[in-house]
């Protein structure tokens, strides 16, 4: 009603406007906004608004595209061109259990590949990467960019948490999504992963899409979707992306909770640990031996990660790297120097038969009870406390034996944790049909892609 | 995703969620939720995400009338029972040279009937009736509520500005919307007027709901819908209401601005005036008193009120109320006492032939332009400046006869309002097929109402 009074510079109300009657945006107008939002001009609750348009009336790719070079641009985005190795990273969506970073980092650099990780900590269901490493006695995930620069230079991988430098608009769109409801837009999700991923300075990029109860994503199809748009907007800003969607309906491997994550991820790198979570590693690892140009093919990536953890080369990775990052690598070879739990109780199956399904987030939400993952983003955590399962969707059990154990410090935590893990489980007289771990792979139709295990 | 630790206390996070989600909100909800606002309990960035989920989600009968319910109560609401008379009242969704307000308080108060209206600003491309009363010197319309009821016990009729106890959760929601994109939806827009309306304690209302290109609704089954939704928002809460569906498609009378639409409307009151805003006043009128029981159909409504011109009783109400409320009521006898523009220039017609149409907002913002309304709240505005009109849609036009006149005190600003009032006028060679004053009316099969003239 005020066009004709309007001036030409950028005005957030006209932005907003046009993404709420579904008209595409520039890459001016994107940028605009990210620009204003980021230097305070344009205030939390313009952007609230322009996000809940976008939640329930979407984006082209092209508007995605901006979106993420424009939340990229907003800060300092690494230039490691003076490592002479290609630079790799992995991204996962997240879920329970889902540990493999800490297993990745390491067995790729065995490899000769760079991966500069900047993860992020657990937040409602899911845990966190950060969190995780800080179980580790003395590890320092909040390194100065330089010092990052000089890890992964030594040893071939470092592993911290995001730096005020890097995607500012994201910190700050993330915050305001996460409180107005706008966290659950696929655009949205691409554009703050992505922004944040390509400011690392990486070559290529393999994405780990979880898919079932424990995901973000319930189902495939929305799994799939979100993997293609990160796909299409990767390969846009000119990098190497394929996405794996993976199964999280139930959690990866048998341990939940920060210590006994690194536990377990010790396990699998010294050959052993639970055969859900091996596989998967050496899955996204023939991936990213296979864009970062180690292998010819994802198959022989696979074989040639398996020898690198026989041999012992990715867990002697995984000891320099805490080494260098200031942490105590004795826990590798005994895990009481970890956080330990004063207590443990056992949850025993109330009745006999086959596990038919998992409540996963249920048990997710089990160990934020305990206290090992926050609801809030200023909460701590817990590193001692956890969940250790026995029992996985496809196995047999007796009335009474125990389908998990719990690690705790609390007894009214531990009790409302055991409800919650007892009633996440499903048993039924025969034995269900089992997912496949990889449900689909996007992106990358290059070497052996179609090949998944 | 954190349902299970959720607490049972009002969480906005959950009532944005439900709405995006196209889940209908409890009463409890939208109450907690208008309740907090006010309070500050809940910032901005919270309260637009969710305006912005209403807009595109749309609301409920119930929901709208639970919102417009919370809205009264978020503030005070008039008890007017000491006042033998029956409480009516007329609002108009606003459009330009829309006057009706300064005729039918003095006009309806003179049958009898008290007119407690709590009128606006001027915001666009429209008029605000307080803008208008303000051209008046020394008219007060920030009288106290004590000295609101005084005046309206004493002649029938007082016009005010909303008050900071009336409907503050309006105010404030009001304000948010203008900036974040979210004024238009219907929902918001009745619950927005039927809030403030119903807390003036009126037991009916007549709703003038403007359609055309002048108007915020630019089509009839736009009007129509907000219409319903007004009428049976208002029925749920026990009123009176009907709601006349109004032509806006050119302006209403010949006089744009502040100063110049008093004098219509002491022209009116004398008998004279356009026929437009003549008959338009007697409709509304004839609708108000037959409301107000002060007469047993419309049509007699009309008649009375006709009367009550043409025997001068209107025009005293008139003198009276701007008595009370402090202003000179001499302008009524002496239209110089009103603000003067120093300058005035005709706009000529390119050719000859008929006005086939006016875009009509064009001619309002050309009065904003002048100074003459306001593009920002806090704009003050020039009561002097405006535009009269020659010709109306359908009349004849000679190549170089004036089609209008500008009143101003900028060279500037006329030059930018000649541009714009010249391109609004289209002229063909045949007349324009008639557009009827009044398209529907809604509400009410009480009395006559299917009558029209």
């Amino acid at each position: 009603m005020t066009s004709v009074l309007a001036t030409s510079t950028f005005r957030a109300i006209d932005v907003i406007r046009k993404k709420r009657d579904g008209i595409e945006l520039s890459r001016a107008e994107i940028e605009g906004l990210v620009n204003a939002y980021t230097n305070a001009e344009t205030p939390d609750y313009q952007v609230s608004a322009w996000l809940m348009a976008v939640v329930l009336k979407g984006m082209t790719r092209a508007e995605t595209a901006a979106l993420t070079d424009a939340m990229l641009h907003s800060g300092d985005v690494l230039d490691l061109s003076s490592l002479p190795a290609k630079k790799v990273d992995k991204h996962s969506t997240g879920g329970v259990g889902d540990k493999t970073s800490l297993v990745l980092a390491p067995l790729v650099a065995a490899a000769g590949i760079a991966v500069p990780m900047i993860s992020g900590r657990g937040l409602g269901h899911t845990g966190g990467t950060l969190d995780k490493l800080e179980a580790i006695p003395g590890f320092n995930v909040n390194l100065p960019v330089a010092d990052f620069r000089r890890v992964l230079a030594t040893c071939g991988c470092a592993m911290i948490g995001q730096t005020a430098e890097i995607a500012p608009a994201d910190r700050k769109l993330y915050a305001l999504r996460d409180v107005t409801g706008t966290v659950e837009s696929p655009y949205l999700i691409c554009a703050s992963i992505m922004s944040k991923k390509l400011a690392e300075g990486i070559d290529a990029l393999v994405l780990d899409v979880k898919t079932g109860s424990g995901a973000f994503m319930k189902n495939e199809k929305d799994a799939a979707f979100l993997a293609e748009l990160m796909v299409e907007t990767g390969e846009r800003m000119g990098k190497q992306v394929v996405a794996l969607i993976t199964d999280m309906d139930q959690p990866l491997g048998n341990m939940i909770g920060n210590a006994l994550e690194v536990i377990e991820c010790v396990e699998v790198l010294q050959g052993k640990g639970p055969e859900d979570l091996r596989e998967l590693c050496l899955e996204l690892a023939g991936w990213m031996l296979h864009l970062g140009g180690a292998s010819p093919t994802v198959a022989e990536g696979k074989q040639q990660s398996a020898k690198l953890i026989s041999s012992g080369k990715a867990l002697d990775k995984f000891r320099q790297m805490i080494e260098l990052q200031g942490g105590d690598a004795h826990v590798i070879d005994d895990s009481h120097r970890l956080p330990q739990a004063q207590h443990t109780v056992r949850v025993a199956s109330a009745k006999s038969g086959y596990i038919a399904s998992m409540q996963c987030e249920q048990i997710g939400t089990a160990c934020v009870i305990l206290g090992g993952g926050r609801e809030r983003k200023e909460d701590s955590v817990d590193p001692s406390v956890g969940i250790v399962l026995h029992k996985k969707v496809g196995d047999r059990v007796a009335a009474g034996e125990p389908l998990a154990t719990i690690y705790y410090n609390s007894e009214a935590k531990a009790a409302r944790a055991q409800q919650l893990i007892d009633a996440s489980c499903e048993i039924a007289d025969v034995a269900p049909a089992k997912r496949p771990l990889v449900h689909r792979i996007i992106g990358q139709t290059v070497g052996n892609s179609a090949e998944k295990n």
